[in-house]
């Protein structure tokens, strides 16, 4: 374990390397792998995702809505067919969609935040981030993220079913929540922390985004040090909204993407887990390749 | 085995029930799940989808150009933050994507096709598609996808690295594939056929959109009838373009789509797979709930 | 003038013939044109149209967000031009913009609205209304629109600046403003509504988007059976919201666009036009050939 | 006349102010409008734009597909409302579109281009170029263009009907054809030179994009010092390219926008014009006023 992955004020780089682009995905190694996958025992799997629609949440004005139509129906590609030459009744339906990576339960690139003009591992935003994209640390990079999960719920906190929005879930309500599950946090731990917020994703989104209870930077960097691989929430940004110092915006994405190359996984589905009181598990997120982009829509599940 | 899953000309239903919405992903059990994780032996993970970029081939007019560009870049979301009253520079970057989910390495949703005004399951496509995508049979109803996978590796059949466009695949050759393989396809496997023809998908993309080697009807019953749970492939569309049939048009799309209510995956990359022989595997894909989506990029993996 | 322009019930067609797609528009002789042209006297220009931005309101669900952002910057654009053996540092600045052609000050088109299967001039929508657009009636057959405007201020009516949400402007109160302005309306006018409603167009958007003082089904006959060519108002529908009775929608809309073929244009600005009591005027607007598009961003003028 | 309107070498700001975002703008005054508008004769009217389609050329990287889909169809809004208590059936018709400004014929704003991190009037690109658009020079601040035009037809200057890419139409091709026309270039004119090439927009895209003849810096510069507001071609860049010299990139965009602040016009259809051999007219351009968009799609007239 180690307190500091990276120095980021010495204008040193990641342990991983000068090119590095993996960040903590470095630690997914075919070990820790293997071990998650042979800790399976019923197959019995939980789905951690939400459905994404027109009515998933999103905080502008960096995220923006999301807008699925159909672009070719099954009437009109019929006719399209049938004018080319076709006998038969060929329909096709296709949408189109316009969106940012960031909706729905998602995964964040490496890249998606800077701390002013630099990224991960010392890049510069100014040659990295271009008009259509990340030229380094896009989610194309990511491993296939299979690791042992651990759920640490502290939606009771407060002695309700959630936690209220600006409540700073620090690092011994952590260390306490792990204690309880009777887990402690591993290098390559996928961490996921319930903080019972996620029951109004779709449901009362204006509620989902007015801020949330979530970590600070004290517990940020609890599990980076510990070298977890990814830290994800039942809630939009896993960080508390607003942070307790006005004056400080987004310091957990700062700390956990840049400083410390670990991901971040928003919009959990954390209740089943929770419900059936499953501490740690084998996760399995994989993100599709989109090549350059800060983020990417996913479907990650728990097997046990 | 049954030769028919679904009488669809005598108005017939899904062996499901007249709600069934999964098709053959009622074939994904947790018994086949856990034989397949159990499968597992090293942990070896071999990445069977391509990069999703501007550079994806795309069949127009159906399929539409994907476009990525920068909604929020560190530069701005610094200034807009410090505007705020931040005093710190905390930087965004999140893109603004356009698309169809039928982008890159992709999953088709068992509603992508009709048969005339039918969907499978004897649906209406006049109820089902609306103009903001799917009622019914959507991508958000397909099981994350684990069971056994099997490679057909039939790019060598004609005595060259790969298979010329309008090469029929058919049923012997599958056949010969699976017993060259010492594999037998069963109930519940998703099987990917590799004809060789995905070298030039982003590299030679006139090239690969001009037609493409791939399985006909006759190949598709064939694996329909042994309950797959999804056929991949390779190329743009799994069935061979042009059909030897001019007159019809995307008949193995509509067999297995509607008439089976079995998913097709597009666009694979399992150039790995079959250098390394490997028959048989864990596969697993995990597609993102859009909900009344066609389809879904994926990132599908095999394990060893 | 006659009552009826189209006899819609008996499956009529256009006075202006079976082929027709300019309905009213046919009004649009040079002979009113030249008229118009003829009668500005001092060449003062006033501009009718609101800025359109992301801040521009919509009715959800038909109408939708309008999104901007660059696409091509001049850092990148120098950059690529640059690797291409440029030796100038030439910079490009593109957006991408994602909208509705109803946004902002726009006009509609006659294949916008339908009264059941049926378009303007009996057209079935079902052979007209595609994937991508209107095969008939889109914005692209509309002429150029240089005729005799009017202006009719009703906002005054109830004793204030502006008339409420619901409030019904019926043809009596049509003709007494018109009456006050000494104007009588002509074929081949453009009649500009002002009901004050505009003041909230962008600056609070909910209020404006609450309903809507406007005309209703009687007075849009008296403007149309005068053979007007179109009908204008500085709020979002022209007809009153919501309608009197509550169970038939959009009836104005019905009847102008798919009845009479009499264009509308809303969103207009027309504070300035009253302000100077400016009661008719040229008219000009000029809506860019969106080929299949129901309607047009649009920035119309009066000259006096 | 002068030969400088603007020293930006010098850092030196627009003689119409350092405030300035209008450039030639400025020269739009009411006397030359009402000069031009009394000049129409018969009220004949041409309209100079090309149909904008997905069909419409265009010049990758910087600029992108037109793709145009329907949003809200008949079908379905008739149901909604349905739904929502209405007893008739009112069917809407709205599209979905995704573009650039820049498509079809369109109007370039002055911040559309940049000499390296310098816009019009000496701005910094930095400060002006955000995510969004453009915080100054955009197109809602362009004047709606009502002036006299004059029609320069160069087309047949080598003997056919239409000049070949790369022809460098020089100031003393412009000087000759304004001699032959009878006209003298003023300050106020747009002027729109006709190439021939336009010809094959949406006929023959790639020969249309290959290349085109157009003018080169010293005819813009003969322009530009005569105090046009505007140049126009029936091409895509005005510019003749590729630019004889192969090093410099788009020089004519960087003095005319840039140095001058005069606007461009392009994909003119100006084949009728210069049928009718008409000189000068009364030109008429009103682009919708889109908040920081760099351009955008119009639908200009001549009338005389």
């Amino acid at each position: 374990m180690n307190e500091v992955l990276h120095d980021h004020s010495s204008g040193g780089h990641s342990r991983w390397g000068r090119d590095d682009q993996l960040g903590a995905g470095n630690l997914l190694t075919p070990e820790r792998r293997l071990s998650a996958l042979r800790s399976i025992q019923t197959g019995a799997l939980y789905d951690l995702s939400h459905e994404i629609s027109p009515k998933a949440p999103f905080l502008m004005p960096n995220q923006t809505p999301f807008l699925q139509s159909i672009w070719a129906s099954w009437r009109d590609s019929i006719r399209r067919r049938r004018a080319a030459g076709a006998t038969n009744d060929a329909g096709s339906n296709v949408e189109r969609v316009e969106m940012t990576m960031h909706v729905g339960t998602h995964i964040d690139a490496l890249g998606h935040f800077s701390i002013g003009g630099k990224l991960y591992n010392g890049l510069n935003a100014n040659d990295v981030v271009t008009d259509w994209g990340l030229e380094r640390l896009g989610i194309e990079h990511m491993p296939p993220m299979i690791s042992r999960g651990v759920l640490l719920d502290v939606s009771g906190l407060d002695g309700g079913a959630f936690l209220e929005p600006g409540r700073v879930v620090g690092p011994d309500d952590l260390a306490r929540a792990a204690d309880a599950a009777g887990v402690a946090i591993q290098a390559g731990d996928i961490v996921l922390i319930r903080t019972g917020w996620g029951r109004f994703f779709g449901v009362d989104n204006s509620r989902y985004l007015q801020g949330e209870p979530g970590i600070d930077v004290p517990a940020a960097r609890w599990l980076t040090s510990r070298d977890v691989v990814a830290i994800g929430c039942d809630n939009m940004a896993v960080e508390v909204l607003p942070n307790p110092d006005r004056g400080i915006a987004m310091p957990v994405h700062q700390h956990v993407l840049v400083e410390a190359g670990v991901h971040l996984i928003e919009n959990l589905a954390l209740d089943e887990l929770a419900r059936d009181r499953i501490a740690s598990f084998c996760f399995i997120l994989l993100a599709a390749k989109f090549k350059g982009a800060t983020g990417c829509p996913v479907r990650p599940i728990a097997l046990v």
